[in-house]
């Protein structure tokens, strides 16, 4: 397969800076489109492939699933998008496309293993894939997404990942009008959270530990703000939210919040990967038919819809903006919390 | 208020064994059914409370939520059924019938609390209700169900609870025809969630520890059996349910089940009250969208939907029948689950 050298920004090691470096893009084939990246957002777990937190990392590495750019070039068969059409690029460059979830538009939840936009199997190249910290992608035209010309090109990229992380488990479970929701974490993922939910028309709450977010919160459309370490201000929303979106990444006590769902409420975690220590207690469940569940990304056509809601209500990310060259320093400041709410990769900047 | 002196089964203490004792119940109020009980359930909350193990037993305490008789004595005001009907009690005889859930036909999440049929409090006649170890029951008709003229009355006595409790969740994750169904623990509960899945279309498994209950699940129903302890057996149904109902009374390790939850499949606990040890793992919940649930009995309305089920699918509880002197004895044979699948009191006995 015919093959296209490109720049883009990587690591070799788990305890290496990431550098530059270069890689191979595929030739389109008839159903692929090549895109020039703009802007790509910068994840946490972008972080942890990097770092090999999760122990599944191949090198060399290239992170980057916030991809926003412009298209170059079409396949043959291509009929989405055309050359110079604004194009988007998420967490998913492949899937089985025959399983049951994948037929049900879940492409997330492949029953084969979704491609990931890096650090997954490239059925085209062999090897693993590479991600947006790069000049150029070419994917299949089923995963790229149509960006909508009134919104903000970098600060939609982080749509792609925190955007429909948090979108697809209040589209599922059915935030609307009069819903009420609450919040656990302001990053990337609760930031979102909030302008999404607030979006569709529900009563948003954040909850934090401490109040030196509040400002923030109400800023970006927040209702309330509840202070989770004050049992007060918990008391005072026992029985209350619809659905609480649970955005924190590390091991932490849910039970507090498991109190705080109405009646047939819903914690979907969408930030912690582990055991829930301490353990969760079952009673409140039983006794309010309250579920704890789990929900990643978000499937191709519900992304699309989440950027053609954005695009409607103008909500996009707030961002900083860097240059490719800072991404290490980025990734220190991300481990500290110390940025509001998501690092931008100007990719222009990898050409200097 | 006026009242009736009446005969009962119970305890004044947690070590105590049941013994006849008298008990008063109201006259009927306007819209108050007198019921002469013919048949009570045990079910293991009635050990649980004689024995004080959840720490809020009063004494006196006289058990049993599970009652069928015949209607002996109505109010003026009463308009469900007439004196001579059968007639059915659960678990609950009071709510508040103003809150949210209430009003919503979920008088067992009332948000003030509903009156259990047993050791709840009083509205009437203060103190604490008595439940259906007794000759007579006295209910406002909203809590009283009418029983389809078919059914084996003593074989309907379980479906109060033990019915209710598995076709609340099975109504409420909306199973029907192809929906495949699991069902983990073969007890009171376990028994009833394999009749009543298999009523409503449902593929139907069973999870056991071991093999000796395989011949008895399918004889009730079940499409298969799935030994838990069994490693293949358990991968070759990893992803396959879409709804699990957890009867298990004892802390237990949930997460083997949450493997064989299909993608949005949820886990059901209906039996264990207590922290999910070990950690509940979160991994597969977000990757699958999975969720882990708890629910209790159920309310008025789908109570009298589950009987009217019943009666058109001749569905009714496994039972031993005993005499109400016998109760001690029983006890103590349930916690050794040496019961297939219920054991009912006559209530004639108590005339002895």
């Amino acid at each position: 397969m015919e093959t296209k050298n490109v720049k883009a920004f990587g690591t070799d090691a788990p305890d290496a800076s990431l550098k530059q470096m270069n890689i191979e893009r595929r030739s389109v084939t008839p159903k692929d489109i090549e895109i020039e990246i703009l802007y790509c957002g910068v994840c946490h777990s972008d972080l942890h492939t990097a770092r090999n937190d999760w122990g599944f990392t191949v090198y060399p590495a290239v992170p980057g699933h916030e991809i926003v750019g412009k298209v170059t070039q079409v396949g043959s068969g291509v009929t989405k998008l055309k050359v110079g059409d604004f194009a988007a690029v998420g967490c998913l460059v492949d899937s089985c496309r025959t399983c049951d979830s994948c037929k049900q538009d879940l492409e997330q939840y492949c029953l084969n293993g979704f491609t990931g936009t890096y650090n997954g199997e490239d059925k085209h190249l062999g090897g693993m894939t590479f991600g947006g910290y790069s000049e150029k992608v070419v994917v299949d035209e089923h995963f790229v997404l149509k960006v909508p010309s009134n919104l903000d090109l970098a600060a939609t990229a982080p749509l792609l990942c925190a955007g429909i992380t948090t979108w697809s488990p209040l589209r599922h479970w059915k935030v609307g009008k009069g819903s009420k929701v609450a919040v656990v974490g302001l990053g990337g993922l609760g930031h979102m959270a909030i302008k999404l939910a607030k979006g569709l028309g529900a009563e948003v709450t954040l909850f934090s530990r401490t109040p030196d977010k509040t400002k923030d919160a109400l800023d970006l459309g927040a209702d309330a703000v509840v202070i989770s370490t004050d049992d007060n201000q918990m008391n005072s929303v026992k029985g209350t939210f619809d659905l609480i979106i649970d955005t924190v990444p590390y091991v932490h006590d849910v039970n507090p919040y498991v109190g705080t769902l109405s009646v047939n409420g819903t914690l979907v975690l969408v930030g912690y990967l582990g055991g829930l220590e301490p353990f969760l207690h079952t009673v409140p469940m039983i006794l309010g038919r309250k579920a704890v569940a789990g929900s990643v990304i978000g499937g191709i056509a519900e992304t699309q819809e989440l950027l053609d809601f954005c695009g409607q209500h103008n909500i996009v990310s707030e961002i900083e903006m860097i240059k490719m060259q800072d991404i290490n320093e980025a990734y220190e400041r991300m481990l500290k919390s110390d940025v509001r709410y998501r690092f931008v990769i100007d990719m222009a900047s990898l050409k200097e």
